[in-house]
């Protein structure tokens, strides 16, 4: 870092206004001049810093762009003053991209002195969540392919000059206050190359570049920091150059998602330690100037659930810009508190109004006491009007009856009303309560209360509303604003009498089940039949990390859990033609709705496997288990399990774990077990893995096995899949089953199996525990410790196992 | 095409069920089974039949695609019975996608007697507009450019056996009735490779394909078919292949849009001629025999109003399944009308009920008639149902007087409120009824008319409402059901008194300016600038089709017409906040609102050119003509309109024609001329070019420049820029201008000039025109005549014209 000594830059982590390069620019070109008075060298802004980042498609707008390439010769110039300069804008080069449009690239651009020294153009592209790069951008990827191809082309022959992205990629050299420096410039996704086939930090390290710049438009997300910092150190640990992260503030949006950009903007020295940690959410430049001496900080102290309410301060000031005032329905549930609660601290108690909207006599004293209790504690105007006459109004006119469904429908919409007139006439807008749990399974009322102008608590589950209710009493108002007794109520909407929200919601300390159930389908990309095979496995409470017995004490039995499951997954996918009309969602989990998770209006749909095992858990059903050792799986275990599938409901695969008599016979571990048997028959129908022994490391006996699949199934039949070898002898009490194996005579006499019989292993009827069937084979040959023994001889094995096995067994070097 | 004689293909253009694979699978292997009894060799799916193609994160969903891959299976077994079948499916393969998720691929499965015969990966990804291919799927071209990548990483040498995609194409052998077929399979775009860098089709030809299968799953709009012939002629122009196009039927969405697959499949001879087009929206199989006298037939017939139309069935099938009534409000206005007349025909008029929803007084004696009439022309239930009382009940609990904006938007959310109230109770849907211009300028009301499950004319503008209203007279009912009185009437919306439209909409045979601002605006990805730029170069009305007098019309003067600009500019940023919350919108146009137009919720933004022709247009400017040759324009050129562009309001450059006196001048084509002049002007600020000459290829002389200026901008103080040279001898009435131009002496006297001084031409005050500037410039080496003789001498000009310029006269061998 010698070479740096004395060198001074400053990071612009300015709050960049989407679709405003005029605000823009003028603030990088002031921001440029002041840093020449401070003495800096370099000055760094954000990726997109002109434009914005998100900002759909005004990127394919000509005019746009053309102004955009206007002002960042404006910025050039602006260094005319003596200073280096690294922003990110969009730059148009004389082609055609790939949707036949002008071709524009995510740029960083280099200048000094008035000049141009280079246009870096973005190599990775993300185009995940909401994230699509390559819709409007032309990478440099792309370029070196594309040069690659024409080269290839125009001459014929392959094979020689050919190029690709590593070529493109080169230091720039920059004059200093400190001799030249050679720096590196990438934008955001560059640095996150771990799934892509580049790695773009890596080669201009190896170019010489003394200090790299990332320039980022990267969003805030749940521990998203501490990822960073780790891929950073790991980066490093190969590259050991500095390093610089600059991103922007504010939010953005793509109208059906707020995001928030936290800028956090870092300078890391060579072993990926910080040297410079700029506050999240703070807009102005900050100077660094590198000394021999530079010691590394402390990381900043993250707490997840401060981090994640900053990010919704920043959301909702983006989406109530100053003047404007805001009306929240207050039932005294916990929503409409916490709502109500969190706009007085953002926006001030003079702009929000809270309106409590009875019906009858539907609403309890209680929530009416807590509502007023809210209001009278934040300190706001706070008003009750009546819905009954509306409704009844609507009711005459439509002759919607009482007591239907259709009815609370209408008396949601009748709050609407009440809010929309009264936000229109002040010229204010009304907020929408629903959380995340609500939006998933659709439950609430198009134009009723999923309405209104943004819904703040539209990623988080209910259990994160009660976080943040606790967070805003304790660290924001620093006094019990919301009740205790509103935080803890059983939530209700109160639209009919006796009313509960049908919902597992946890509380404070204790997840919901379905809360996980909303997380599983959204930031996890699970559906219902990974939830019924951990259901059945006896794991899903672990998995979904709650409570020891929250399954049973919601669901007495697996019918009642099973029709849970289906009737929320319906909701869940046939809701989305309200998500289609709701409201603006910020994003702050893995994947909001919005734009963030991606949605079709579809029939829902079950698997084949969820359907499989659904019939097997509630019905009765004819369930066979295999449980060889499968070390390795061999073809003829395919076969076997292949015929089995297609003749029983269920087909139950488990690999049986070492025996701790027998520790010998681990011979290699058990993830390769758990990965060849996947390998080997993942794509079996009617089949479920049951692998607790290799994840556990047990051997579990067989009488254990029958004594869980009982209870997991207890309307089935069970039987066990046995080769002919193990029963031989079985008429005189012999056989390897009732002599070795944990209580051998009494699973004889007990259970049911299936005998494998093949021309090697004729089976005689005698020899036949009393409750069992033949399953003939034709051609069965190479057990696994033929294969073992083959292996360690180097002989081929292609006979003996599927290919991806024989490939994965040489790949790793197993059984060696 | 001899080799194919006989060969008998089946081309399977199913409607995809979106989502469920297990739908389209149990058809996919019944149709297999029944192309084998008619003796078909290959039977050909279209792209994604077993999933769908616009499924969103489905895609992300392991265990939905664990479901699929066990389906893949069993249509590859269902091959056993001796055909060979192609379809369209997700494959993934053992690595990380660029999310770091499992990586899947856009596939084609070739599969024959119960094997897999290849897994073709689709190479070009389109990831424009709804598509998105890049974020679910990993390309060939990806894997081509990794496999690259890593070789040259482990070996560390680079230049040696670099590979790129064409190397990873190839055909397949498939054994058929006519003996060994060698098929080239690509998917979608990958045949319409013009923006892209490869070109799968030539490389698969070059290759020794027999035939090129393309499976498709492409989204009609708007005249694509007429182009897709077009593609597949030149392609095949080149690659003289018979070439066969399977693309499916049915709509699918991404819930803000619909979108419509119309089918369509074709079979091209080997020079790109039809043999055999399938009907649109025929979800069958079709099949053909390659025959040696196989005729090319003629192109279907295409009517632009009939194919719009279908897309309309097909989008409005699709929301409105079988069992599901629809209600709609109708006003006796033309979209309600044609609403109401377009769900009777698609569903059946038992499906349809009318209700008709006035307010006290304010809806007129004629729009009840009519909404009365069209339902009776109908047949269907018409009901009606005074809003008043709701109102009334409205406004008394919320304080909104009667004659305000926020009155009126109770009234519209009154009609909502019992549009729902009705579908719900008996378990129907209620229908929007807003067009695209509607939905672009925010003329509805959030939770009122801006509400339903699907809004069918959500793409039209007023006109092609208008086309639609007569198609179903004329061509689906054969009977006036809409009568011509309310296809011609006025537009209002009734909310209160006098109320009218402020959007000129055109009429039957006239387009309106605003029906087309919105085209502009959308389609056309145009913004003010523009609108601005030809309305004061006289050409608006030709490039938006209007009839000539149509702006004059509605926009006495100016101002008028940039006050509407600016109001409508603002209403179309502003009211995204409506469309994030609108109903879903079908896609017939270039580009429809919802996802199709990614917006992003932002404040208007004018660019910097607006604002300066807005100013230069509006009041009191100082305008600069610079009308030189510029044949080529040279560095002192841009010199001087540098500086002059810095000092003035505006300047316009126009480059002047050919005269026809001096055809001996017209060096290069006008075209050269105008792509150099905005190579080397158009990054300046307060520039507008007038390109007319060279468009029209005229001379246009000054005195009529003046005179085009003048009316232009009647406020503005006019300069012409001319070199010292031509005003020498000027005290004696010798000059070039007084003797040569045209009215020479006349505009000597009333034009104002900016005379450029320079060393070598010193400007004698004495022989100045009466009104003039003089601008001195230091550095002004060469004319455009020294440039032209050095390019023909062979001699460098880099001193003399921009970097860009000099490459385009080199490349484009210009002045030779």
């Amino acid at each position: 870092m010698k070479k740096l000594d004395g060198l001074k830059i400053s990071l612009c982590q300015m709050k960049v206004v989407p679709g405003r390069p005029d605000i823009n620019c003028q603030f990088i070109i002031r921001e440029i001049a002041s840093a020449k008075k401070r003495g800096i060298d370099i000055i760094v802004f954000p990726e997109m810093c002109t434009t914005g980042y998100l900002i759909g498609d005004k990127f394919e707008e000509d005019s746009f762009i053309d102004d955009v390439l206007r002002r960042n010769k404006e910025i050039v110039d602006a260094t005319s003053i003596g200073i280096t300069a690294i922003f990110g804008t969009v730059s148009r080069t004389n082609a055609k991209g790939e949707d036949g449009r002008p071709r524009i690239h995510n740029s960083a651009v280099i200048a000094a002195g008035g000049q141009i020294l280079s246009i870096n153009i973005k190599s990775l592209q993300p185009n995940y969540r909401i994230f699509n790069d390559d819709k409007h951008f032309y990478s440099l990827r792309k370029i070196a392919e594309e040069q690659d191809q024409l080269y290839r082309q125009s001459d014929g022959r392959t094979g020689r000059l050919c190029a690709n992205l590593n070529d493109y990629l080169n230091p720039i050299p920059i004059k200093s206050s400190v001799g030249i420096v050679k720096i590196g410039v990438i934008l955001c996704e560059d640095m996150w190359h771990q799934d892509y086939a580049f790695n773009p930090t890596k080669t201009l390290a190896r170019k010489g570049a003394n200090l790299i710049f990332n320039i980022s438009a990267s969003p805030w997300t749940w521990q998203k920091n501490r990822k960073r910092h780790q891929v950073v150190k790991d980066l490093l640990s190969e590259c050991h150059v500095p390093f610089v992260y600059v991103n922007n503030t504010g939010a953005q949006n793509t109208g059906k998602n707020i995001i928030v950009f936290d800028g956090s903007s870092t300078i890391y020295n060579e072993n990926g330690e910080i040297l410079l940690e700029v506050d999240p959410y703070v807009d102005e430049s900050m100077d660094f100037e590198f000394t021999p001496d530079a010691n590394p900080v402390d990381k900043r102290e993250l707490d997840d659930t401060r981090e994640l309410y900053a990010a919704m301060v920043c959301a909702t000031k983006s989406m109530a810009p100053d003047g404007v005032n805001v009306f929240v329905g207050l039932s005294g549930g916990i929503d409409s508190a916490t709502t109500a609660a969190h706009l007085v601290d953002v926006l001030g108690k003079s702009r929000v109004t809270a309106i409590n909207m009875p019906m009858g006599n539907l609403n309890s004293a209680k929530t009416q006491r807590i509502a007023r209790e809210v209001a009278k504690n934040l300190g706001i105007k706070y008003e009750v009007i009546p819905i009954t006459e509306i409704v009844e109004a609507i009711s005459k006119a439509t002759g919607v009856m009482p007591s239907t469904l259709a009815y609370e429908n209408v008396q949601a919409r009748a709050r609407m009303e009440i809010l929309a007139a009264y936000a229109q006439k002040t010229g204010a807008y009304f907020v929408c309560n629903s959380n995340k749990v609500e939006v998933a399974f659709g439950y609430g009322t198009m134009y009723g209360d999923i309405a209104g102008f943004y819904a703040p608590l539209g990623d988080l589950v209910k259990r994160e509303v009660r976080l943040i209710a606790n967070h805003l009493n304790n660290s924001r108002f620093r006094r019990k604003i919301i009740p205790m007794e509103c935080i803890n109520q059983t939530p209700t909407a109160e639209l009919s009498k006796g009313q509960k929200d049908p919902f597992d919601y946890g509380d404070l300390n204790r997840r919901g089940y379905h809360d996980e159930m909303v997380r599983a389908y959204t930031e996890f990309r699970r559906n219902p039949e990974w939830i019924l095979e951990m259901y059945i496995n006896g794991t899903l409470e672990t998995h979904l990390k709650l409570e020891t017995g929250t399954l049973k004490a919601l669901f007495p039995n697996t019918v009642d859990f099973v029709e849970d499951l289906k009737h929320w997954w319906i909701k869940f996918q046939n809701s989305f033609f309200k998500r289609v009309q709701c409201p603006p969602i910020p994003i702050f989990s893995k994947r909001a709705f919005g734009r963030d998770i991606e949605e079709s209006l579809m029939t829902p749909f079950f698997s084949q496997k969820f359907l499989t095992l659904e019939k097997a858990v509630i019905s009765p059903s004819r369930i066979v288990v295999f449980g060889s050792g499968c070390n390795p799986p061999a073809i003829h275990h395919r076969i076997i399990c292949e015929t089995i599938s297609r003749e029983c409901d269920l087909l139950i695969i488990t690999p049986s774990g070492i025996r701790k008599d027998k520790p010998e016979s681990a011979f290699i571990e058990n993830s390769h077990r758990k990965i060849m048997t996947l390998l080997t028959f993942g794509d079996l129908g009617n089949t479920m893995f049951d692998l607790s022994d290799l994840d556990e490391n047990v051997f579990t006996p067989t009488h254990l096995l029958y004594e869980k699949y009982r209870k997991q199934f207890p309307l089935a039949e069970i039987f066990f899949l046995v080769g002919g070898d193990l029963i031989r002898g079985g008429r005189s009490g012999n056989s390897e089953i009732q002599k070795s194996w944990v209580k051998g005579q009494e699973i004889w006499n007990g259970l049911n199996y299936i005998l494998i019989s093949h021309p090697d292993c004729n089976i005689d009827p005698g020899d036949a525990p009393p409750h069992s069937e033949i399953l003939s084979v034709r051609n069965l040959k190479g057990r696994s410790t033929l294969i073992r023994e083959r292996v360690l001889e180097n002989r081929p094995i292609s006979d003996l196992v599927m290919p991806e096995i024989e490939e994965y067994i040489l790949c790793k070097k197993l059984y060696k």
